[in-house]
C-alpha cells in the first residue's frame, strides 16, 4: 500500500477525461482554446489580474520564477531544506545563471521574518557579498506545516520593507488550504506573494503544473523564458485542459481534503509519535528501524526519513480500508 | 482542415490507452516499471545498446544533447534555417550556457560536407575564435528533405575525422525512415551519430518524445541535466508508456507512412508547383497570395512562407475525402 | 617594424608615471582615490552625467555592458565582422547566460539602419525566433572605418524606434574622432548610446580600459557584474591611475592622432591598393604573397588578412624613419 | 597606519622594474618571451609540469579553475567562510553555469577530512540531490590558519577515493609556505591539489595572480575559458613580467616572511587576546568598541571583525617603527 509519496498517485479521471476530451484538431503550442482560458480561469479564481503559465513540473514553474525574479549575480533566501535546494538538482543556479540560494533555518522547514531579516542583515552591503534579491516559501511546507495568511503577509512586508520579490512555491499549497479554510487570495496576493507555483500533480493532476504570477508584468517575460527552456509544449492544449479540469467545481480542493484527512486519521492512531503536527498531508513519525520493518513487512511503503524517523504521504485516492489497516498497524507497534 | 502543423494533429488512440493504463500506483519519477523498459526497448529497436530519456519536448531533446555534445565555449555547426537555430528561442545558448551555433547553408536544410568542411577550415585555431565541437543536422529537414543513410555516414566520417559531436534532430526521422526505407541503425550510429532526438509528438504522441544516446557514457550526466532543466516529471509514467505505445508494432512507422502518403497525394496534384522534392509530410508550394486566399476561402488552413510559397504538413490521421479536395482545390488554381 | 598589431605598442611613458605614483598605500579594490575620480572626470569629458568602470580588457567592457543590455534569451544586432563575433571566443554568450548574436551585413564591417531594419522585420514577433534587444556597433570598426555622429545618430534613433539598447565598441574610438574632429558626446550619448567601451590599450594605456554608461542607473548592476566576473582587481588604483593619465591634457587625443598620421602617410605610398579608406590607424592593402613576403624580407611584420591582402595598424609611438622605409617598400613592389 | 589589509601595500620595486622592462615592442596578448617563460619557471618551482596561466585576480584563478574542474550541475566542497563563498559576488555560480557550493564548518575556517566525508555521506546517490564534483581549500586560511602538507595529503586522498576534483585558493600560500618551511611541492600535487591559485597580489604584486594546473590536459580549456571570460589581456606582457619578477630570487618567499614575521612581532605584544594562532599575515584579537577606537586614534587602520574582534593584516612592506608603535599600543590597552 502506498505511502510514500503523492506523486505516485493516479491521475483523476476528471483529468483524464479532460484530456481525452482535447484530443483533437486544435492549435498547436499554446494556442489553443483552453490555454486561452488559463489567465481568465485563474484570475477569476484569485481575484485579481494573474498571468497563468502550465508547465510540467514544478521545478519548471519554481524556477523559472526565480530566474525573473532574482538575476544572475544576486540570491534567494530560503529554508534550507526547500525542495528548489534540497531536491531540484541545482536547477535554481541553471535558471538563474548563477544565483545562489541563502539558506535559512526554521523548524518544520518554516522561515519567520525575523530568520529572513537576520539574513539580510548579516550580508555586508557592497559588491563582494551576494545581495539578496528574493525570498522563496513553501507552502505546506516541505514537513506538512502550514503557513497562514497572516504569516505570509508578516513575510510579505518584511519583503517589501527589504525590496525582495517574494515566491511561494505551492506543491501543496491545496492541501495547506484546504486545512486552513482562509482564502487562496489572503494567502497569495494579498500576502504580498509575487509569483506562485500552484501544484496539481500531486492533487490528482497527470502532468501538469501551474505557475502564476500576480506581477503581470513579468508575463512576456516568462513566456519566453517558458519556450527557452524547452518547457512550451507543442500540444499543450493537454496540460491546459488537466488544469482546467482541476479548477472545475473546485475539485483541487476536494482532492487535497480527502489526503489531508487521511493524514488525520493516521495522526489520530499515533499522537505521541508525532516530530510535527499534521496540517497537510504529510506525517513524519518517531519510529525505529524494527518498527519500520514490521509495518512494510504489512505492506506498507514509505521512506524512512533519518534515523529513527518515518515520512508518510496520503494521497486523494486514498483507500479508508488501507488507512484503517495503517493506523492499527502503527497503533499496534 | 488543418494542414498548418502536425503538431496539431490528435494523439493516437493507442497512445491514450497506453495513459490510461498507466494510470495506477507506481513509483515516482522515472522510477516506474515502463520507464524502466526504455533502455532495452530502444536498445532493441537500434540493434546497440542506447540509453533512452522521455522528455516532452523536441527542444529539451535537442538541447540536452547539445549540452552534454558541446562546452560553454565552443560551437554546433548547423543550418541556417535548423530548428535549434530559427525555432527554440535561444535554446541552445542557455542549455550550453553560452556556446554559438555556427551557421551553414545548402538548399533545403541541407548540409553536406563540403559546407561543413569549409566553416570548419575558416575558423582560426586559436583561442580568439570559437572552435566547433559539435554538428547537429535535422532529419528530415525544416523543409522535409531527407539525408539517406550514406549521406549521413559521410557527414558522420567528417565529424570523426574534425573530432565533432554528431547530433541528428529527429523530429521527423519517421517521416524520413517512412521514405527511404532504410534501417534507423544505418541513420544512425552506424553513420556516426551520437545523439538522436527522436521525435513522436508530431507523429501520433501526445507529449512524449525520446532522447536516445549512442554514446552510452554520457547517460549519467543526461539524467542529470534533465532533472536540473526541470524536465523530470513526477509521474513519468504516463510519458514512458506513451513511447512504448508508439514503438509497440511499429505504430511509429505506421503513423509517418500516413502522413507521407498524404503529402505525396498532394504533391501530385501540383508537381510544377513544388519548390522542394517531396521526400516527407511537408510540401512547399508556389501560390499567390490570391491562390493561398482561394484555398482558405475553401476551410484549408497552412501557413503562408515567405513571398509566393506556402507550406503545407500533412498528419497522420489525415482522412482521405480532406485530401481529395484540396488535390483537387490546388490543381484548379 | 612591428606594424601588426596597436596591442603590440608600448605603454606612453606618462602611463608608467601615473602607475608609479599609485604605488603606495591606499584602500583596496576600487576604493582609492584615482577611481573615485572616473564619474567626474568622464562626466566632465562627455559633459553629462556617467558611470564610469575600469576593467583589463575590452571584451570584458563589451560583455559586461552587453550582459546589462540584453537578457539571457534575446539577442545583440551586430556585424559579422564585430570583434564581440569574431575574436572574443564566445564571451558574449557567457556573459549574458546565453544571449545570441545576430549578425548584420555592410561593407568594411559598417552597418546601416536599413540592414537593422530589416534584420529586425525578418523576426517573426512570437515565443519562438530570438527577439532582438540590443544593437552593438564598432567605431572605427574592425576595417578602419568611422561613423561620423550624424550616422551613430541615425541608428540610435532606429534603436530607439525598435526598443533595442545601443552599444558601442569604441576600441579605437579615440582614432575615429582624431579623424574627424567631432565632439565625443555627439558621437556618443547624444546619438544615443548606451553603453560605451571606451579604448585605451591600444593607444598607450597599458592595461586599463573604461567602460561608461550613459545610462547610469545600470551602475550598480555594472558594479556587481564587474565582481563577479572577477574583474574588480585588488588593487584598482594602478588602473584608475592609467586612465586619468590617459585623459589628461588628452593624451589620449594626441596618441590617436599620431597613429592616424601613420597610417595616412603608409596610405599615401599606396593609393591604389587600398581595399577601404584609410579612416582610422588600420591600412588593408592589395599585395599578393610574393609581395607580402618581400615586404617582410625587409623586417616589417604584419598580418595577412585573406587571400592578396594584408593588414597593417599603426600605433601611437610609429617612428618617422620606420614610416618612411614602409611606403618606400610598398611604392617600389 | 595600514593594517587592514595586504591588497592595499605597495608593489615591490622590483615588480614596477620588470613592468618598464616589458615596456617594449612585443607579440599581443600571451604571445610575448614573459608568457612564453611561464609554464617552464613554475614546472621548475614545483618540481613536476605544469600550466600555468596569469590573470589579475584571484576570483578569476579560483573560478576559471573551479568551471574546469566542476560541471554545471554538480558542487564544489568548502568551507562556509572561504572567500569563494563569502567574498567574489557569487562569482562560482557564474563562471560554472549554476554549480553549487556545499558549506563545511571547522574552526578558523579550515576543513578536514572528517567533515568532507560527512557532507559526501549526507547526500543521497539520486538525480534530485546535487552530487559533488570538487573540494577547494583555502592555504592560509581566511582566518590566517595554515595546512601542513600532511593535512592536505589526507584531504588528497579523501578527494582521490571520492572522486573529487581539488582545487587550492593560495592567495596567501606563500605566508603559508614561509612559517612552515615546508616544500611548495608537498603541499599541493604531491598532496592531491589538482588546480592552485597562486596569489602574488596580497604579496607585493602589482595585478598579476598566477593559475597552476597540475592536471596539464585541462590547460588548453583553461585558455579558451580564459579568453571568453574578458581576462586574456591584450598586453599580457605586463603581467607575466610581474610573475617572473616574484619567482626570481624567491621575492614571494621573502615578502611572505616579512609579513609573517611583522604579524608574528604584533602576536607576541598581546598573546592573551588572540583569536587564532598567528600562523601568516593575518591576527585576529579580542578586543572591545572602546579598545578598538584608541587604537584608530593612535592612527592605526583595520578593520573590526564581528562583535568583539579586530581584524589585523601586515604586509611585506611593513615598517619596524610602525610595528613597534602598533605593538606598544595594543599591549597598553
Amino acid at each position: 500500500m502506498r505511502f510514500f509519496s503523492d506523486n505516485a498517485a493516479p491521475a483523476h479521471p476528471t483529468v483524464l477525461e479532460a484530456i481525452a476530451a482535447a484530443n483533437r484538431v486544435d492549435t498547436a503550442y499554446d494556442g489553443d482554446q483552453w490555454s486561452a482560458q488559463l489567465d481568465g480561469a485563474f484570475s477569476d479564481l484569485f481575484g485579481t489580474d494573474v498571468r497563468a503559465f502550465w508547465v510540467t513540473t514544478g521545478t519548471a514553474a519554481n524556477c523559472l520564477a526565480l530566474a525573473a525574479l532574482c538575476p544572475p549575480y544576486r540570491s534567494i533566501l530560503c529554508h534550507r531544506d526547500a525542495h528548489i535546494e534540497v531536491d531540484e538538482a541545482g536547477a535554481p543556479g541553471f535558471f538563474t545563471g548563477g544565483a545562489k540560494l541563502n539558506l535559512l533555518d526554521g523548524a518544520g522547514a518554516k522561515v519567520s521574518p525575523e530568520t529572513v531579516a537576520a539574513a539580510c542583515d548579516a550580508i555586508r552591503d557592497d559588491v563582494h557579498q551576494v545581495q539578496p534579491a528574493a525570498l522563496s516559501i513553501t507552502n505546506a511546507t516541505e514537513y506538512g506545516l502550514v503557513y497562514r495568511a497572516a504569516e505570509v503577509a508578516e513575510l510579505g512586508d518584511l519583503a517589501r520593507q527589504r525590496k525582495l520579490s517574494f515566491h511561494m512555491d505551492g506543491a501543496r499549497l491545496a492541501n495547506a488550504l484546504a486545512t486552513t479554510g482562509e482564502e487562496i487570495a489572503d494567502v497569495t496576493w494579498r500576502a504580498g506573494v509575487h509569483a506562485l507555483s500552484f501544484g496539481f500533480v500531486k492533487n490528482g493532476g497527470l502532468n501538469a503544473e501551474c505557475l502564476i504570477l500576480f506581477r503581470t508584468e513579468l508575463g512576456d517575460q516568462i513566456a519566453v523564458r517558458r519556450k527557452q527552456a524547452g518547457h512550451l509544449l507543442s500540444k499543450g492544449r493537454y496540460l491546459a485542459a488537466q488544469v482546467l479540469a482541476m479548477l472545475q467545481d473546485d475539485l483541487w480542493l476536494d482532492n487535497a481534503r480527502a489526503a489531508n484527512g487521511a493524514a488525520k486519521q493516521l495522526a489520530t492512531a499515533a499522537p505521541h509519535r508525532l516530530v510535527f503536527p499534521v496540517e497537510a498531508n504529510e506525517l513524519f513519525l518517531r519510529a525505529s528501524a524494527d518498527e519500520a520493518a514490521k509495518l512494510r513487512d504489512q505492506g506498507f511503503d514509505f521512506y524512512d526519513w533519518g534515523p529513527g524517523q518515518i515520512r508518510l504521504v496520503t494521497s486523494w485516492d486514498q483507500q479508508g480500508a488501507d488507512l484503517e489497516r495503517l493506523a492499527a498497524a502503527i497503533g499496534a507497534l
